[in-house]
């Protein structure tokens, strides 16, 4: 290593996944329907992965099996790697969760009903999720970006990684199947490091 | 940028493909066969692309319509993307061309037959090739390693980047889809550099 080592960070690996409002939930599931926790997210208190899944149909394609994410939001976001996109037809932007202005809609099928989604299509933006303590002893805020390193045969450092302060949330880092795969990360390779170059 | 720019490379994605032993070409197309060529790669004089396509069975799942690349091979060799590894169910190492000791094998078919190869499934280790008097400029030789870093929402900067050096080489970057996907990578945005970091 070349680098000041800051903070190291445990990576996550984000599978493509929806989230649903509750009007949309309510389409697809059926009046008055609540979703089912499967398991929580470890570094996300209170959000966790349903039973739920949903079909994705775009223009070129479709992807079976969808996980949804709950509790509901004000808005439905669905989140696939660009690898997936291409499968659907589709060409979203990379943007952080909740900034859907513009992204490509979808069609979205469930067990009761469909949605015909005008936009929240994305590829998620790499980000850090962080507490304010933590923050605080890296010297960093909500919406800084850092870099954040990766060992291996494919070690990379990923830059302009988004980060996100709650005091909801736990230290990690949450990447999408591509940038997993490009970077060698698995079960048996998540830490990076968190990282400060010199400057020129 | 932070960094010292060395040198600004084009960078191309390499989709999953195939090259063939004679024995093994002859297997698949039949006895004689000569490969059709449907274009050269621009920054590999000699190599190109095959109009044959053969079909890969894993033991999870195939992948059809894979390209042959020519001129045939000593050994043949297999090149996907970890997402493509997956939909296969095999796990292959990262490896730089013709290294296949101990990587998986698999199932191609052709037209007139099929080949159980034992051993030649690969991700392929990220690399430039780069001609002699190019090489001597930037100051590597055959086998260095380098960093490329890349521009855009999704930027990154990919270590532990190998380099070849031959006489019939352009400079160019090759990486395989899942790379291109996770650093945002495409016809519009191909542009890399090669860079030195401030040490430590």
């Amino acid at each position: 290593m070349t680098y000041n080592t800051l903070m190291q960070i445990t990576i996550e690996i984000s599978a493509r996944h929806v989230h649903l409002s509750k009007p949309d939930l309510e389409k697809l599931f059926g009046p008055g329907y609540e979703l089912t926790k499967l398991k929580g997210l470890s570094q996300q208190p209170g959000q966790f992965a349903a039973k739920e899944t949903v079909k994705l149909v775009g223009p070129a394609g479709q992807l079976e099996k969808v996980r949804v994410l709950g509790p509901c939001r004000q808005e439905t976001q669905v989140e696939v790697s660009e690898t997936e996109a291409r499968t659907l037809g589709l060409n979203p932007p990379v943007r952080d969760s909740g900034n859907l202005g513009g992204t490509p809609g979808i069609k979205i099928v469930g067990p009761k009903g469909e949605v015909e989604l005008k936009q929240g299509v994305i590829l998620a933006l790499r980000h850090i999720h962080i507490d304010p303590a933590t923050a605080a002893e890296l010297g960093v805020k909500n919406y800084d970006r850092v870099k954040v390193d990766t060992i291996g045969p494919r070690d990379l450092l990923f830059e302009n990684v988004l980060v996100r302060v709650d005091p909801s949330f736990r230290l990690a880092m949450h990447i999408d199947t591509d940038e997993a795969n490009a970077a060698g990360i698995d079960k048996s390779n998540n830490l990076g490091e968190i990282i400060s170059l010199f400057k020129n």
